[in-house]
């Protein structure tokens, strides 16, 4: 069981970051009752979520995971997965560190939908850098 | 409801963390079913999650706590907590970077306990440090 978790953890994290790295306007993984919390935001709703990620303030990125841990949730064949890593973004040279977790809950037809996720920097400089664009530019 | 979330998510860290600095032994805040990973290793049980958190290689320790994200979970009552921060070992000059989930489930007798738990340091220096206690002897 807990290898099972561990299996489908890494696997939506290699599916999640490379949906977001290549096109972050197809992460179809939300449901109506989705919550994502990001930097402090509240979005409730996969289209609302989906509008707050494909509007961030930067264009192409590339996530590094560094570790990813997991955890059978409580509703059956729910997963917590926990992502350590860093993001980099187009043109910038130092990578932003961040922090995120996502509750997985099996869907009807076999796959997982993201009920909850949450997404944090984890340094002041990513902070600045995510919340400034004008410091993100080529240079 | 969201408000509900927040106000009992700041509650908990304010009284997690309280108790972790002050008396580590005494975070009776687990049960049976808890699952904890610490660093990628996982501990099941209140009574080992105890142990392992009383084992730590360092003693007095502070928390310095830098973002709370809450959301409600699936199971009613329950609630995702999302923390990053900073841990300060005595005679450590320089804090460790870290993040941590709970999920709490409300119990019968109107409190919460911790489900789930992760634990993760966040920057390779924080590594060393909490992995290697030789290195934070005093200096």
């Amino acid at each position: 069981m807990e290898d099972q978790v561990e299996v489908v953890a890494r696997a939506f994290v290699e599916h999640y970051y490379n949906l977001f790295d290549s096109n972050r306007a197809s992460l179809s993984l939300y449901q109506l009752s989705s919550i994502l919390s990001f930097e402090g935001q509240s979005i409730i709703g996969a289209d609302q979520i989906q509008q707050k990620l494909s509007g961030l303030p930067f264009g192409q990125c590339q996530h590094f995971i560094s570790t990813i841990d997991s955890q059978p949730s409580v509703v059956a064949g729910s997963i917590i997965v926990f992502v350590t890593g860093s993001l980099k973004l187009l043109h910038e040279e130092h990578p932003l560190k961040f922090s995120q977790m996502f509750q997985l809950i099996p869907t009807l037809d076999g796959t997982f939908f993201v009920q909850n996720d949450i997404f944090r920097l984890t340094t002041l400089e990513s902070w600045l850098l995510l919340n400034n664009p004008s410091l993100s530019q080529p240079k």
